[in-house]
């Protein structure tokens, strides 16, 4: 059976637990909080989750998992079989990725754990943050997902990313990045309505206490 | 024919150019400069090369690029059809832009166009670049190539993205990144002697004067 590494609170984890969960996959969960140690690296070569665990070994990255799970895994394709459409899905959830998440990223400390982030860092964050989400309104088609009319990889980047973007928005720049985005909004308030996404988002808030504690012993 | 939009001084315009020439693919060059203005935006949702333009549009996102050019394109291939060691290949990619190329590419300005960078980005850049390169020699086999004993597009990645980093390691923190790394030294000396990187490397010697004086402008 797969095994994925990691914890209920990081929101790559959760972009893999949802595509498992959408192609009934079964797996098993094993809690990894990855890091520096050389148990941790053996694992993870950048100390990082998710991992996922198959007979041959490990592998890493989000955006690599999410395409060996479509290549070997059965049940509902979430990336098309054409080249080209497949290209196009593929380059917004890489949009998301790059444009979006990890420029809210780099507020994350200040966000969500009291820990102050230098100025310099997080206007060069915001600068990003801001032509990301513009890029997403160009190139997404939310009619009503973010590449069409079915669920793809680039929503399992969208949900797992905007939410976390749209809290950095709020807490650190006081905006409403998506108040020039309703379809943007309508997606996001879609999909928190699936029950895979219910459940994750219980398993977060179960592993939260928890995850908030191990933080605190590190600063 | 497919065209190949960019321009020659693009490290990430180079990875693909690479790819289509081991490929052996013809391709025309459409000098392009992207940026934000909405002709640029039409062809580059966020305004960045390369893009590719194929019969049904434009394709952006270099990660994405070489996948769809190795889905289907002839000529040797860069990933290998197994699903697990294609993913390993993949992860090395990735993990070369994300935890290399981007913490580089925050110090660019500074390395290569004399326009300061803060000292707070600098220390994260800093931070971050050396467990990248940590991670890849974990990671990476180096057999000679990064990923065992072919040329992949882990190798694409790695020889236009680990040149400038060693530059900006020089260039802003006065280190040798590699000096603990002679497998990762002697492959970028092997890579640089092919001839298609030969000519890759003289493109952009040429290209050089017109995008300084292109940066000079923008000051």
């Amino acid at each position: 059976m797969l095994k994925l590494y990691g914890f209920a609170v990081s929101n790559y984890y959760n972009m893999v637990k949802l595509a498992l969960l959408e192609k009934g996959v079964p797996f098993e969960e094993v809690p990894f909080f990855a890091g520096q140690t050389p148990e941790a690296l053996a694992i993870s070569p950048r100390g990082k989750v998710p991992v996922l665990g198959v007979d041959q070994g490990f592998i890493n990255e989000t955006s690599v998992i999410l395409e060996y799970i479509e290549q070997t895994q059965p049940g509902p394709k979430l990336l098309p079989a054409d080249p080209f459409e497949r290209a196009q899905i593929l380059a917004l959830a890489r949009e998301i990725e790059l444009y979006i998440e990890l420029p809210a990223r780099a507020c994350y400390a200040e966000a969500f754990f009291g820990m102050p982030v230098h100025d310099a860092i997080k206007e060069k964050a915001k600068g990003e943050l801001l032509l990301g989400i513009a890029s997403l309104s160009r190139h997404g088609k939310f009619t009503p997902y973010v590449a069409g009319e079915t669920l793809s990889v680039a929503d399992i980047y969208f949900l797992f990313s905007m939410d976390l973007a749209c809290a950095v928005g709020h807490k650190v720049f006081g905006l409403d990045l998506l108040a020039q985005f309703p379809a943007a909004k309508a997606l996001l308030e879609r999909l928190e309505q699936s029950p895979h996404v219910k459940k994750i988002a219980a398993d977060k808030d179960a592993a939260m206490p928890q995850f908030l504690a191990w933080i605190s012993s590190k600063k």
